[in-house]
């Protein structure tokens, strides 16, 4: 089954993360969790829920050469935690590497800052995006990236999934899974979790 | 602004959990979550994220008279949780001490079953209620419970608002913003969210 490596800061949205975290694991796939810069064991999310992350740091991660192990990076939002990925070198890098290796990255609300940061300092094919409207300006500003307004935006050929915020999370989650995953995976999963009609 | 309760247990569903956590924050309300029966100093919750609750047990709550102080005590699914739920005396009192005392208890999925647990052993009024579809017959086969497919029912009278799954999990929370911070405070926090046009 399909690997997802998810990353989560201090300030990340707990919906962002604990989304497609839970519907990608119901779906069957190896889904693993790292801190980022995290000031204790756990992450603080944005509204005040603590969650332990798998591995603390990048460094405890079993496999180091990520990019070659997982096939997707996901980048929950939270402005806070989105600002911790953007200034980490170490993220950047990694999103990096997953893209040039030709890995799925996926961002949702204000995770697209940190794809854009890491286009920004270390190059690679901008795409087509969305992100929460708040931050749209930042991402436009770079210059190059196709603004969507999409709850879900999928760019095939960048191999880039992005969302907009707590609210699109399942419809998120629930991309994820059928592009990795099948169609199929998708509608049973997503059985189990008595949707809505428009996500 | 409006005290609210959440249970967590192991194997309660994180996403059940952290969104009327993280949404009714928004709405301005004090959010307190407390662990029952927790084997660690977190909760292994059902698809392996690991959530560290405010207080980790009941008997460590600030205040013990729980039912006077918050407004509302809100029962997340994850069928094995809300097991731990309804077999967990304090808990069947906990539910039954919030509904004497006039205050409302919300559950969602599997958690109307500790709901109907409750009043199995202590009594209390049935109301009108839903579930997840795969615990309907638990529900209905008590006798006395006005089971609805409405994707979140409000009782009134009763002071009981249920809902049925993850999927709705958006709408169960917005539903309880509404229903105790008012009308204006979820459009608020719901544009913010960038809802669907369903929940």
């Amino acid at each position: 089954m399909p690997k997802a490596l998810i990353l989560v800061a201090d300030g990340s949205e707990e919906i962002e993360f604990v989304t497609p975290y839970d519907v990608l694991t119901r779906a069957g796939f190896d889904v693993v969790s790292v801190g980022v810069g995290l000031k204790e064991n756990y992450a603080h999310m944005s509204r005040n829920i603590r969650i332990v992350p798998d591995y603390p740091t990048l460094l405890s991660l079993p496999h180091q050469t990520a990019h070659a192990y997982y096939d997707i990076l996901i980048l929950p939002g939270g402005a806070p935690g989105a600002k911790t990925f953007s200034t980490t070198n170490a993220v950047l890098e990694l999103v990096d590497n997953f893209r040039k290796e030709g890995k799925w990255v996926a961002a949702i609300c204000a995770g697209t800052t940190a794809l854009v940061a890491s286009q920004k300092k270390l190059g690679g094919e901008k795409a087509r995006v969305t992100s929460h409207p708040s931050v749209r300006e930042q991402v436009e500003k770079e210059g190059g990236w196709e603004y969507s307004e999409e709850r879900v935006v999928v760019d095939e050929a960048k191999k880039v999934v992005t969302s907009r915020g707590p609210g699109t999370a399942l419809g998120f989650a629930l991309g994820i899974v059928e592009l990795l995953g099948g169609k199929e995976g998708r509608v049973e999963v997503g059985n189990a979790m008595v949707l809505a009609e428009t996500l």
